[in-house]
């Protein structure tokens, strides 16, 4: 396959793993081999994630060569990792985790049970075993859980020649090299040495002499978030990862950190937008049944409903003789708590996205959070003048427009001001609290709004009846 | 400063750099350029972006050194970048201009009016003059947008020693190589060869021996999500921009991918969340005005306040006369309304999210629309029990409490039926239009959930009264 020509046409390659996937589910085996030896690993990957039937799945992993399976592997989504080893046998497992990268190799183990990862861990080289219970050991969301063992580590003192045959005889282990790590007697990281100025120095050279002193590292029990923002700060591709004293324990690099962004990413969106709660299973929508679906994402929606019944009781207990007066007062309801909804939703959604991108600083929250405050309070003007002058001309012949119209421009400015201020409030204590921004979003803030409008409005009404 | 005991404390350098903000807000400027002669550029950067006076911030950034300045500017944000640059002459542009990276530098061209840029494209050299107004006619969304033409070019057949020598030539103008690209006699790319490789080959050897073939490149008008994309598949820091004849035009990196990500994320967050419309400028929750904040966030608001003006036209033409003869019906009307919008947000989400990630192939559309609309029915079941039971025990005194009962569980299963579905079917039909899917949700799916959720309970009710 001319690659070039294919990447460059989304569309093209879609439709060449389109006709793949029909060929593999007719079972047109041959057609299959053949049109696999034409694929880049990660569109051999991407593939394998878009076959359902796990049996087809497993059928076309067997096709790969060994060293071509591990890396597909490490590259297809984890529900597919899931599926395609399940039915691997655990000398089968052992071989894969001795060909893959260590980070994949215990995300693998990661995957499997205690049981199993322990029976697999029995077939490989006890060293490699050792290594991995090692890896396995730090939390999935450090930087020791995205880390890999695979580096170049090169003493202090080493020659540049020397140090460009370490480079040599790592090269088969260690993917992707882009710089060499110096270390001291006891292994404490002292300098970094990029290949490009690897390859300019002279050969005698000590590499003390090239290597940069001002190291940009991790600690190992450094939050992938906060790598993730060092790799963005500072323009890296590769980072090593310390422990407490500063001993090199292996390298974080620029492609397991785009994965930690876009993992962040979804899962604010998730939270902001109410899917489900953060932590939990992801949700597949192509292959998920309905009652997981059900089930994850009810626990959002038990929060809203709970929230939403108090609505209702109050409404009940305290403004059924207001509307009864006054039924039209009820066709406002959904317009005031939709907007302030959605006003809040935007306060709450800036700031939570500014929190995670680090644009804001906390010394500001007073400012922010006047500046909201005004803002909900302008937008309710503007959409409560709307709104009554619309809610007057519609009623015109109804002898308490007038009543009507003061109650839905007075509720929408006071609920537009709420969710304004609510929306930048929450995130900004969870924050300070250290808690995730990203859940008092959405149905959280809508929840608080509909209490806060409605109420608001139709307290105006029934003063204005008595 | 030891920026490794820095980094891996985040409130150790967030401190740093509040002290230092306070410092130049005080005047010290001793403290400050000693501060800064510690800091690491990206640092002096991060300082920038939180200094709030323009003129504190013009100050700062005049205390740096030329080619710090220009680096430093690299990395600040574009309002930054606006408010440092706006003092400056021509000349001292345009020496920024020939200071910065390609891309750097054609940025902030390109945040110029027409006519400076043109002033001081007059006091660079020609050559570059002319390599800008190029780059300049690339859209600012595509790979030509956000390359960079420095790169190191070998022609085919250069032997490994020389083309090690042209990478010592071009170090001083091309930050970070990690790959030289290979082209035939007419600048067309035929192969890359990684730092490794060159490292590792024979001095003697030709570089076709060693180069890999199947490169990975992007047509200089690629989209760059889709750049993004290549970044993320294919786990690679740069790739080769061409054009459509397959010449070598430049490269982009990695870091720059980073930074794409992080804005498409951004932009759906916001889309979703009906912050603001995409493509309009982004408001800054710390500096920018009330009148400017109400401004960008009216545009989505207004859309939402279209729609719920006519739910309430619906509901006060339709069901004023059901709800005079049994007011508590709208006490459950924000319950409904509610759920339905925290469902519908869910099922959109979940679709917009899945596209932008590539995880859901178009072929699959007819089985995840019926898993949704599933999940929705099954939903509506749950909560509508629920409500209606809730509903139910707080009105048993109520005659008609068995008519507001069964409105509130047949109007909570449709409108959760339906906020599924809908919220599935549009942002798929939108990706199909080529349209972004993100638009669908929040606000206009709310609205329409608002409409369909409270005609189908106050219709259930109205007939049930006959």
């Amino acid at each position: 396959m001319n690659a070039q020509a294919a990447l460059t046409s989304a569309e093209e390659r879609e439709t060449i793993l389109e006709t793949l996937v029909i060929q593999a589910e007719l079972g047109q085996d041959e057609l299959v081999r053949a049109g696999l030896a034409t694929l880049h690993p990660a569109d051999v990957a991407e593939l394998l994630n878009v076959v359902e039937e796990p049996e087809i799945k497993q059928k076309v992993f067997s096709f790969l060569d060994p060293d071509l399976a591990s890396e597909v592997l490490s590259l297809v989504s984890s529900l597919s990792r899931a599926e395609l080893t399940q039915e691997l046998s655990n000398a089968a497992l052992g071989d894969l985790v001795e060909r893959l990268d260590s980070d994949d190799a215990a995300d693998l183990l990661g995957s499997l049970s205690e049981e199993q990862a322990r029976a697999v861990l029995d077939q490989v080289p006890e060293q490699l075993s050792a290594e991995m219970e090692q890896l396995l050991r730090y939390p999935a969301d450090t930087a020791g859980g995205i880390m890999q063992t695979e580096h170049v580590p090169v003493p202090e003192g080493t020659r540049v020649e020397q140090a460009i045959e370490m480079v040599r005889s790592h090269s088969e282990k260690v993917p992707d090299i882009h710089n060499v790590f110096v270390t001291d007697h006891e292994q404490r990281l002292v300098g970094v040495l990029p290949l490009r100025k690897l390859i300019l120095a002279r050969p005698g050279e000590s590499v003390d002499k090239v290597m940069d002193r001002q190291v940009i590292s991790a600690r190992v029990d450094l939050a992938q978030e906060q790598v993730a923002q060092i790799f963005k700060l500072y323009d890296v591709v590769s980072i090593p990862v310390v422990d407490a004293d500063g001993k090199l324990l292996g390298r974080i690099t620029v492609d397991d950190v785009v994965d930690v962004l876009e993992e962040e990413a979804t899962e604010d969106i998730y939270t902001i937008a109410g899917v489900q709660r953060s932590g939990t299973e992801r949700i597949n929508l192509v292959s998920d049944p309905v009652l997981k679906r059900v089930r994850l994402r009810f626990s959002w929606i038990l929060i809203t409903l709970t929230f939403e019944l108090f609505v209702a009781l109050v409404i009940s207990k305290l403004f059924v003789a207001t509307i009864e007066k006054l039924a039209i007062l009820t066709a406002f309801i959904p317009v005031i708590i939709a907007i302030a909804g959605n006003v809040g939703l935007q306060s709450s959604t800036l700031v939570v996205r500014s929190i995670a991108l680090g644009t804001i600083s906390m010394s500001r929250t007073a400012r922010i959070i006047f500046s909201e405050t005004r803002t909900g309070f302008s937008l309710g003007l503007i959409c409560g003048s709307i709104t009554s002058t619309v809610g007057f001309l519609m009623n015109m012949k109804n002898p308490e427009v007038f009543q009507l119209a003061f109650s839905v421009f007075v509720g929408m400015v006071s609920a537009l001001t709420a969710a304004a201020t609510i929306g930048t409030v929450e995130p900004l204590v969870l924050h300070k609290l250290k808690q995730d921004p990203a859940v008092s979003s959405g149905p959280l803030i809508t929840a608080v709004n509909d209490l806060m409008g409605t109420t608001m409005y139709l307290l105006v009404a029934t003063y204005l009846q008595r």
